[in-house]
């Protein structure tokens, strides 16, 4: 058996709205909704912790954690099945991009500069 | 040249981050912030669209919300790494748990069923 | 007696934490993690519903959305007040603003215009 | 002159749509989306910040964020406008809910129990 690739989710979830006739639900304005609902969820988990405490969860909390983090994924693949965009290319097209705008030597440990320069 | 996948994409984003030292500032708490601050920008293409024209945007705003699409990937694979949590894994076993959850001949196109099953 | 106001609010919510010895937990980073958060669930009740559902929610329904907009009011008044911020005079200054920047007769009920002059 | 209140600024806001022709925009799920989009931009400005710098913001940020606070204020006030919500008198009955739900006793300075009991 090999692993489930991105693509493969891809066609699963759509496969799953379609039985379900569910298709009518999932506007892409619509999943934007739905995905940040799920990311809040993520938020929701760390809102109160130390940034320490944030690398450390215990077992039962990192386990809900990776659930939101599942429902984020699941709803990102889906709109952007919608949209028709490839997650993967345009990730690596927007990374080979930071690269260049973010040049080491000038980006190198400096939260101020860090934060200026991210946007 | 083959595609890159999900793990090609964490490991060089992995470098990319080192190679700045920012991982300084790439808490979990910290990274689920800038996840939430990216897709707020795909809302905010969406916020005053009918549902309709969600489906139909024209080529430019397509392009600038395949980036937005992009940033919040990028984010949500690093906090994944950070979390050593295996995105694919996560996204696999939760859509094995909402094929048993949504059964077909339950949950098959109605809004409000919909609504109350969707949790 | 009469009504509160934002500012009876602020006092009750700043006694509120002192008491239970939370402040240590309120710092702005934090507040507007938990504000993202209780958004968030205002945008659930939304996310699958149309536009005219949205206007029209059942009794039951209405009432939870009203207990997501008061928590929303309680940490917006509480990223404030620990920002020293005077929220009515921050709003009032920012509508003036945009009655200058939306002149009546450049802004009238069109929708493109209204999109991209809202930013 | 008498400071305005969150009820001026609500009638001032719906004086605002109603001359623009701006009311068909502001549907609850559209403006649901709006707010969202607004605290983003908070989140924005505090995530690569220390909890410690978050409460120091030089003078340029502060007046930033300020404005951030002030577009989320605004649209909660249409969003409350429009689903015909009493804003400060849902704040209040929510405090009061909340002074009895967490007993000062109980909750005293413990961020494990703030975790567990903030729901």
């Amino acid at each position: 058996m090999t692993d489930s690739t991105l693509n493969d989710l891809k066609h699963r979830l759509r496969d799953f709205a379609q039985a379900r006739d569910w298709d009518q639900f999932h506007s892409p304005k619509n999943l934007s909704m739905a995905l940040s609902a799920e990311v809040a969820e993520i938020i929701e988990h760390f809102q109160w912790l130390t940034e320490e405490q944030s690398k450390n969860l215990p077992k039962d909390k990192l386990e809900e954690v990776e659930t939101e983090l599942a429902d984020t994924l699941i709803y990102l693949i889906r709109l952007a099945d919608k949209l028709d965009i490839d997650l993967l290319k345009a990730a690596t097209s927007k990374i080979e991009l930071n690269e260049q705008k973010y040049p080491v030597d000038k980006s190198r440990g400096n939260a101020k500069k860090y934060t200026e320069l991210d946007t």
